[in-house]
């Protein structure tokens, strides 16, 4: 019989990794296409990939950065980028970026639910913590987006993202309240969030629009 | 008889109330220009009115930040955000960015003295706490302006307002040198800043131009 | 005798204050095709001569900042900002930045080697510590870079830069698994990063082009 918490558990690290993944590749994509030169490529990947946890670490005054300690997830971005300098082409761009869509929506509930679990256990109030995982998942984006001279996407394509998130935070909050373990709070919160965002995709859900 | 001290203590506290509401209008007003969806509108209206606090924050080592303890904020901002989206137009914009500048200029006052003071009190040189109370009052809009892809209005419109706000941190320093009490220092700092910010409104005062 | 020490230690400041010096200076002329106002060049001045080190000093959670301790450099640069004002002209800023591109090629050297000893110091991995070298000599421009709203030149112009800090951070890596004493350590990388620079520079050397 599979054990519950150790497929929880492993499932939300798993979780991680495909989303550190495809926040790095959205910011090859971004850096590929402004035609940035490799150190762009590794700088733009990186934040995007961490940017939005060394923000949250930073706010909640919590040391070492994740990738601090896992160092070895810089050599893989620098792979990362030397691999598709070499064969990465112009036609790959747009598939790709299409094809991110998916793994993207998995970072989003992965660190949505870790960055507010990790918030509630700093003890801050909820709705702040619920803010710190929502930092979380899409400040590397923002970021991303900032350096490259875009307005954020996340703050203006009008496509439930960040909004996602927040509900996903909130119920890790309330999975909190209700004396849940930290680990399923954060697995069924990222799992949440995760469902949503498939179906705002799918459905091609959209943002009130400010009638301006 | 009123209470000098009383009024002092509570006239501050009222100064920054206004200021923070002015700095976050003026994110919503930007939000609204470069019509982002509610998420960018929360987003921006929450860094123009937190941003240059919790940079100086960052700087000083201090925690936990205002809004970490007053989360009540960020209530109030997500329900502006909502309010404006439901009753805000286009026409409104313009009018509404004038009116701002009169509450924008008690908040020039009252983060720029506060801001200094802070400083001061952690003990770091003069000069230092100036620039910490010129950051915590500009450094909102920069970020502001940062983040919809502008040149921030603050280093570049040649209308005085962080040079009186340099001003005005530096009457804050000169009275902790006479040994004023702290939050008679902050009280006429601000006051300062302000009158000096409202006459250069009135009177088109403009910094020198760069002869280029 | 001249002692050897001696000379490097003084070397490496002097290496320093060049580096600082040429950095405020490329701030001062960004902000002056921008025609920013006078606050705008003494901020992104003192961005990119304290940015880099500064983000380096909160990710690795230092403190008292360089700029605290050492105040007057903030005179220093509000100093050279008014000087500037009154005897820049349009007609030097073109030979100013050929000019700069020499001393910033110490700087580069100087914060790079400097960067990644303190980082070795603090306990951080290697890798990590060649990265917190590299930030502290280019994120001052990074910065300078995208509060004028340009996309940074270091991620984006193909002339090698931070590729040659990130090398010249392995050498100090390398000089401390040789047990070198680290001043030496600074030392030796510092000349090599700026060699390696200026041999870039006069031989025209590119980075591998993106095909797209």
């Amino acid at each position: 019989m599979v054990d519950t918490n150790w497929l929880l558990l492993n499932g939300t690290i798993l979780f991680e990794i495909i989303g550190t993944l495809a926040f790095a590749l959205s910011g090859l994509i971004e850096a590929a296409r402004k035609k940035l030169d490799l150190v762009g490529m590794a700088m733009v990947s990186g934040l995007a990939a961490f940017g939005g946890g060394t923000l949250r670490d930073i706010l909640l005054d919590r040391r070492p950065f994740f990738w601090f300690e896992n160092d070895i997830w810089v050599w893989i971005i620098i792979a990362i980028c030397l691999g598709s300098l070499l064969f990465m082409r112009s036609r790959h761009l747009e598939p790709t970026e299409r094809a991110m869509q998916w793994p993207d929506a998995i970072g989003l509930g992965a660190f949505t639910a870790g960055g507010t679990q990790l918030a509630l256990n700093a003890g801050v109030p909820a709705v702040i913590s619920v803010i710190m995982g929502v930092l979380t998942a899409i400040f590397g984006g923002v970021l991303r987006d900032i350096v490259v001279n875009e307005i954020p996407k996340a703050f203006s394509d009008h496509i439930p993202y960040a909004v996602i998130a927040f509900t996903g935070g909130w119920v890790v909050v309330g999975l909190n309240l209700l004396n849940a373990d930290a680990f399923v709070a954060v697995a069924i919160g990222a799992i949440f969030t995760i469902v949503l965002r498939v179906l705002a995709l799918l459905f091609g859900w959209r943002l009130p629009i400010w009638k301006i």
